[in-house]
Formats: C-alpha cells, sequence, structure tokens
C-alpha cells in the first residue's frame, strides 16, 4: 500500500478501505506522509466525494488518534457549525443541566466570520475555561455542566489536517467537515449529541441541500460510533437574536433566560434543548419540550447559569459592554428588509473588534453590533437599523447599508428548516 | 491575488486568468509558493481541467520561466507521447534530415514502461548525447540533424512541477500533459511541429477520445505560440514494430532505412515524416510523401543515419545484442492474437534490463524481446510467440503468455487513427 495509490485511487472515484484511510491518516499524524501529498487527496476527497461508509471509516481513524475521554456517566452534547449571533450555547447549557442532563462541553475557537463560546464566556471577567480533566469531571458530577477550551491531544489528526485544509482551500467539504466534528466529538466521550446546522448566508451551509447532506453525513456517523445523534437545520439568513459580540451576547443570552430577549433565539434554544433533553432522558420531545419551558419560566435555567459561571470563576456584576465609540445606522429607504447578508455582517462585526482578523490579535470584548431592524421589519427613512459599539474610530454604516435589501413586499422566513434523525 | 483564493477558483471550475497562472508558476519556481499548495492546485486541475485558453496561458508561462532558445533557421521537432517499441525518432530524423530540413531534437528520458530515444542511441559504442549548445546548433547547421539530451535550464518550472505530479498521482491530466510537453517545445526553439500521440494499451492514452482531445488541445496551444504543428494519433495497442530494447531496436531502425523491417513501423515512420516535410517546406502531403519514399528507396536516408551517428562518436560496428541469456515463449493456443496488453511487455522489457526501475538502476542495452508473431497472426500450439535477450537469469515467458488474447477470429486493426491540424 502507497499515498500514491491512494491519492490515485481517490482521483478515479474509487472507494478507500478502512485499511487505506487508517494508513494515510496514521502516517500523515507520524509525518511519514509529506504535506503536498495529503493536500492533493484532500482535494481529491473534495471533489470526488466519500461515501457514508468512508467517512464513518475516516472519522473513527482521527478520533482514535489522540487521547479518548471516557465518562462513567451519560453525557449529552451540542455542536453548532457555526453563525452570526449564535449564543444558544449560553442558554442551552442551563436549561439542560437544570433538568438533571450531564453536559460536558469542549468548545473550539471561532472559525473565520462566525464566533466562538470560549469568547463569549471570556467576556466576563475572571471566567476560567481551561479547567483540567480532574476539575471539569468533578463539576459535572458537582453541578452537571461545564465547559472547557478542547483539550490539545483530542482527535490530533482532524487538528494537523484541519492546519492543512486551511492553507488548501479543502475546508469546505461535507465529508472533511463531517469526519472533522465527529471525531471531535467521539473523542470527548459524547454519548448524546445534538446538531444545529446552520443555513443561509451567515453560515458555512448556504443552501439547504448540502446542510441536508452535512446532517445526514453527521447523523450516519453517530449511529455508527453508537451515538444518539439528532440533527436540526436551523435559520442563519440572519444574526441570531439581536446581538452580535461576545459581552453582548452573554447579555442577550441572560435575557433569553429571563423570559425575555428575542423570540428567534429563544425558538431555537428550546428546540435544541428540547432534543438534548429527550435523548438524555430517552423521554418524547413533546414531554422534554414541556420541561424545559418550564426551566425558563421558573428561573431554573437562569439560577443554573448563574451557578455555571460562579463556579468557573467568572463574576457576571463585572460584565462591561459600554466601549469609545457608538454608531447608529439610519435606513435610506422605506419597506421591508428581506436580505441581510449575514456573512458580511459577520465580517463588520470581526473589524468592530470581536474576533481576530489574525492570530495575534487580541479580541475587543465590549465590541458589537445590535440589530435594531430584522428581516420583515417594516423601517421608514431615518429610521434606525443597527448599532456598532466598539473601541475603535471605524465607520462601516455604508458596508452595512450595502449588506441589506429593503423591498416593498416581506419574505418568506422559517427558523427550524428540518431534523435530521 | 495570493495561492488560496486561486486554488480556491479552480476548486470551483472557475477559469484562472493569465496574471493567475503566471502568479502560481513563477512562485513557485522562486520557492515563494509551498509543495502542498501546488499539489492541491494541481489536483483541482486533474479533477476539473482547464480550458483552452487556460492551457496556452500556463504552456507559455511555463516556456519564459527557463531559458529559451532561438534558431537563426527554420526548425523542425517531433514528438511522441511516448510507446513500447517505439524508434520511429531513429527513422524519421535521417529521412527528414535527408531532404534538407533542419531538425534540432532534445530529447527526454524514457517515462516508467516506455523507453527513451537517448537511451537507444547510446546503445551505439561512443554515441555523444551531451554536446554544448554551439556544437548542437554547428551540427545541424553542417548536416541538418543533432539530437541531445534536453538542457537543464530549458522549462525549469515544467521540470518542478513534474517532479511534484510525479509523487502526487496528476501525472495523466491532459491540460497537465499538454502544457508540459509543449512548453519544453516552445523553450527549444521549434517552429514546425509533429506530434506522434500514441493510442491503446501500451501508450498513457489508453482510448481515441483522450488521444483526440490531448491532440486538440497541443495543436490549439501551437497555434497560439506560432508553432505550425500537427498532431497523429497512431495504434499502440501492441508494440511497434518487433523489436522492444535499446540496441535491438537501433538494429531495427536500420532495417527500415534499408528498405526492409516490419510493415507497421515504416508506414508510421513515413507518414510522420511526410508531415514534417510538408510542414517544413510548405508543400503538399503527397508531394511530400513522394520525396520521403524516394529518399527511403535510394538510401539518402540511410546514409544521413550514418553520417548523424559518426558525426555524434557513435560506431555502429561495435553494437551489440548478444546477451547471455534467450528464452523463448511458445503459444499454449491455437488461434489469432487479437489482444496485447503492451504496458504489461513494456514492463516484461524493463524487467529483462532495457531500462531503469529506480533512478539509479543502470541499463542493459544488449536487453529486450523481439516479438515473432503480433496482432492478427495465426499461432498453433508451440508456435513461437516471441524471444528474450537478457543478462539476467529470469524467466518472464509466462507473465508474456497472460498479456496477450489469442482467439478464433481475427479483430479490427488501424495504424493511423486520425489527423489533427
Amino acid at each position: 500500500m502507497t499515498m500514491y495509490d491512494i491519492i490515485e485511487k481517490k482521483k478515479n472515484r474509487l472507494i478507500l478501505t478502512k485499511e487505506e484511510i487508517s494508513f494515510f491518516v496514521n502516517k500523515y499524524v507520524n509525518n511519514e506522509i509529506p504535506d503536498y501529498q495529503m493536500s492533493s487527496l484532500l482535494m481529491a476527497i473534495a471533489l470526488n466525494g466519500m461515501n457514508a461508509k468512508e467517512v464513518t471509516d475516516l472519522t473513527l481513524v482521527m478520533a482514535d488518534s489522540g487521547e479518548k475521554i471516557k465518562f462513567d456517566f451519560n453525557v449529552v452534547d451540542k455542536h453548532s457549525t457555526g453563525g452570526v449571533g449564535d449564543k444558544t450555547t449560553l442558554i442551552i447549557l442551563p436549561i439542560v443541566a437544570s433538568l438533571n442532563c450531564k453536559i460536558a462541553k469542549m468548545s473550539g475557537k471561532g472559525l473565520g466570520f462566525t464566533g466562538g463560546t470560549i469568547d463569549k464566556l471570556k467576556s466576563i471577567p475572571g471566567f476560567n475555561t481551561e479547567l483540567d480533566l480532574k476539575k471539569f469531571i468533578d463539576q459535572i458530577k458537582d453541578i452537571n455542566v461545564s465547559l472547557i477550551s478542547q483539550t490539545k491531544n483530542i482527535a490530533i489528526a482532524d487538528k494537523k489536517i484541519y492546519a492543512l485544509r486551511d492553507v488548501t482551500a479543502t475546508v469546505d467539504s461535507i465529508p472533511l467537515i463531517a469526519s472533522s466534528i465527529m471525531s471531535k466529538k467521539i473523542a470527548s466521550g459524547a454519548s448524546n449529541l445534538v446538531l444545529d446546522i446552520k443555513v443561509g448566508s451567515g453560515a458555512f451551509m448556504k443552501d439547504i441541500v448540502s446542510a441536508t447532506e452535512l446532517g445526514q453525513t453527521m447523523v450516519n456517523i453517530g449511529k455508527n460510533a453508537s451515538i444518539n445523534t439528532v440533527a436540526v437545520l436551523t435559520d442563519m439568513s440572519q444574526p441570531l437574536g439581536n446581538n452580535i459580540g461576545n459581552a453582548l451576547e452573554v447579555i442577550e443570552a441572560i435575557d433569553v433566560l429571563n423570559g425575555k430577549g428575542p423570540a428567534d433565539l429563544r425558538e431555537i434554544s428550546i428546540e435544541l434543548a428540547t432534543y438534548m433533553v429527550s435523548l438524555y432522558h430517552k423521554i418524547t420531545y413533546d414531554m422534554a419540550k414541556t420541561k424545559v419551558i418550564e426551566v425558563l419560566e421558573n428561573k431554573q435555567a437562569l439560577n443554573k447559569f448563574y451557578q455555571f459561571v460562579q463556579y468557573q470563576g467568572g463574576n457576571l456584576s463585572l460584565l462591561k459592554a459600554n466601549p469609545k465609540y457608538k454608531y447608529q445606522v439610519y435606513s435610506n429607504k422605506e419597506g421591508y428588509i428581506t436580505k441581510i447578508n449575514t456573512e458580511e455582517v459577520g465580517k463588520i462585526a470581526l473589524l468592530l473588534g470581536t474576533g481576530r482578523l489574525t492570530k495575534d490579535d487580541s479580541i475587543d470584548y465590549e465590541a458589537g453590533i445590535v440589530l435594531n431592524k430584522k428581516i420583515n421589519d417594516f423601517v421608514k427613512v431615518n429610521d434606525l437599523l443597527a448599532t456598532f459599539y466598539t473601541n475603535k474610530e471605524i465607520d462601516l454604516c455604508d458596508k452595512y447599508l450595502n449588506s441589506i435589501e429593503i423591498s416593498n413586499q416581506k419574505t418568506n422566513s422559517n427558523l427550524i428548516l428540518g431534523v435530521i434523525k
């Protein structure tokens, strides 16, 4: 068996065996296969695809390439493919934990124009995301929930392969995305998993067809790895909720836990939490949903959030979201907002300081955008559309105006686009 | 402009501009683009293709990457995509030179299971293929013909890219093959060019469709580079002529120049030489063909061959083809030979010693195969099919028997499969 023959096979659209997949993953980790052969194979996979068995094999081999965490209790996990304004994890974790589900969450960094949960929590002064494994497990045993940065030893093959994909334009390949996510979930010990697959202009999957394919691929891998998996396809044709930016998103999450906050964010959070509780306790969707709404209404979830933040050292009374500059974007047209180029809005948020443009940048936790109007809202000329918060003197108002469309008719809009079990 | 964006474009089947092509070729030559990005792009090109303009741009940029030879006279060149037993260059060069066409031939090494002209000429003791450029040109001025190893400074981008393709399974891509060949022809100063595109089991192009595509691509590049180009598609479903192996092929070439030798080899040599003479002197195919047959019959071509060999130091009286071992393969069936797996036969010849299995191997110039029967010949059980000559004690007779098919009906067979102008 040689790497050359494996590349040749995939170039000719043939199916790779588990032995071949194991060969190239493990030899690549051990530096026995050079980057230039691996990147050639990755491009062949990106263009010619992989079947269900190949993707599962690739996932399992990558999961086995590093440390594997085993819990002596049942756990539930969630994963979002990433979107703009996506702070559902902050809402869902306390809901689910207050319903006696154990959730051991390891989070990666935000990718590109989407933010990461770790950065959002770090906007709370004192919040520590770097617990060691023992403290992590002890905390889950104690209060049902903990969230830390993903350890470096999980799925090391994925880490090395992802770094290569990132510089060779092979990130947006469904088999490579699916195996990357699922290998980390398997290695981090998930037994139940709810996937939030974002679809639309603010997500990596721009259309429902590719999102469905990604969801089916991941649910299928989950089945083969004995993880109860549900994928929910949710709308990302506009930012989720009204707030974008780290501290701003924490504030909005608390609003929802307080029974307030935007309807779209609340609905998607309830939906995802419901599937998590249903999987964990093996109860029906309707039973789980009743419980989820109950802990939101009686503030048990809110109190669980406070307990969780405090346990990891965070001090919410010190949270700041009042930066030096404030810019307001006003409408220059009358009509209904029918489109928001969400990726563009995410990039504006990045420029305001919400994320890192290069590896060495620091994050401005206070920076962000508040959307005053969203899709299907009616606006008049000079109505306030959005407010920018930043410590940089940078006027991006025109960029925002260019990223929205206003028409005289409303558009169709659905929050939950599909569920794959 | 970044290499990432160029890879992304080609992955998405978009057309690369000349600026983008120039960017990645030149930066790669200057080591400013890493192998892993280049191999990713090469796989994207191999799978998604290039249009006519892209291939021409790539060719011209690669031709410009190294030394460019200019002759102050008109020259004609030929190129074969490589086949088993293909010694036409040895026959065509003296034919064309004796008809007052100047031919400045630079040859590369044999690739894989096909032999190279350089090695064939080196089987003549004393023959020197390493002349400097001044001697090369002086010889052409003097006797119309010279043949040397391709200089290292020609199309250096092609050299570096080919080395990467060779280890990343991206050799058999039509735009990459076409631009590789044509960039070297442009850089080596050809003004007229006849391409011999081999089709069949002993060639890189296994079928007429891909061979036609390759031919059209190269003729089109030729037009755009002001080189008069004709591509002839010729049969390689069996070895050309009867002899395979370096000294054995020189002997067979002399047979043809002597008015003897196998009909298939004679016919293809006449065809290719005719197009070369026709292009060079701007005369009709029929006029050129009459002249070609004339110099074969009156031995002017044979005498030109002797002059050419002598001029480069070769001594034909010392040519040896009488190695230590001789193996004979006998038929185990009665019927017509309908198929010869020519690639397999080429590999048997390699094992007997005709070429290098690894870079460090030395060549046994005496080794080779004489085919006693070819396609559509009728054979009885125990009839002699082939004779192996080698200095190694290695019995490959069964391997040979396994690579031919004998049936009770003849098959269709055509030597010239198409001409593209």
